[in-house]
């Protein structure tokens, strides 16, 4: 998508480590114009697949995935990282690696929204390795639902999650796709190969 | 807001303890025409007052500052709990009590975006006891930049925030305001006195 790619180019920054920065239009600081425009996108390319919940992971994914299910007009139900008080007791829990915190966190859904036989659409900002994104999938199967589709803002494919996904054989969209983050740069799957 | 008075007379559970489960359309499942229609509202409301930025305080803020930054054309930053790395050194970070988790948390933002004398519109789902607002309005106005307004989607009258931000001298809205959680009851700041 030609303005979220622009918007990377001009404001994301590599901070090494295949770290990227873009906190001053999805991650701290949100740019609503934006994520309406990407939830379209999103709708527009997922809307044949009937989804029925859009489910992602708090904290960053949530803009997306509610600008997503607005014009999908379908609720978006978030997965918590820690147990609020109320929540049920008996919960669907799993663990998966967060990236920008080195460490092991809990994804966290409640039976009441994913287990009637949902059809759900997840939307998540990064897919990275696609760690999160398989954890919000077991969330949903265990809870007795259905993974229909799979979309996030930024694909960095050179940590290869769309891989990881493929054997799910649901639609994968995303964004935009950087395709390297070596040194300083910032290389987009459809740039053409430098010289 | 005639919408979510509905929703929460519906939907909403007391839980005791002035405690108000609202997690089928706010708080972990999420309805983005409802969260569109209150930032819709909120806009109206603040559409006089010239904020260049809305701020709120993850995780459950982040749903109706987005819709309300959207409406408004700015754009929304959301306070983090934690540290993610691509935040720099140096932070404005306080602590505020966190009603659903009882205990302490840490609210940061970075300078990067509240440092430029803005005019900052405070949205959160919760006016409570008012500390989380509160602990917002000491981020801001340490990072050099102006409260001009609050809003929250829903005011839980009996636990006094309200007079607690009225020193700011901002105006502060609240879309659905409880007067009183006793008993199993949720009774509405603007229902007629029982006989």
């Amino acid at each position: 998508m030609k303005d979220l790619k622009e918007r990377i180019r001009k404001e994301g920054q590599n901070l090494g480590n295949g770290i990227l920065k873009v906190d001053s239009f999805v991650n701290h600081q949100v740019d609503p114009v934006l994520m309406d425009g990407c939830g379209r996108e999103f709708a527009r390319r997922f809307e044949k697949l009937g989804a029925t919940k859009v489910l992602t992971a708090e904290i960053s994914g949530i803009a997306p995935a509610l600008t997503t299910a607005f014009h999908l007009g379908i609720p978006v139900v978030y997965a918590r990282k820690t147990k609020p008080i109320t929540m049920p007791d008996q919960v669907f829990l799993t663990l998966a690696p967060s990236h920008t915190k080195g460490r092991m966190v809990e994804l966290i859904v409640s039976p009441e929204f994913l287990a009637n036989h949902e059809k759900v659409l997840i939307i998540d900002d990064f897919l990275a390795s696609g760690a999160t994104i398989l954890g919000l999938v077991r969330l949903a199967e265990a809870a007795g639902s259905q993974v229909v589709g799979i979309g996030a803002l930024i694909e960095k494919s050179f940590e290869h999650g769309r891989e990881v996904l493929n054997p799910l054989k649901v639609p994968i969209e995303t964004l935009a796709c950087i395709r390297s983050m070596e040194g300083n740069n910032i290389e987009f799957c459809d740039d053409l190969p430098s010289a």
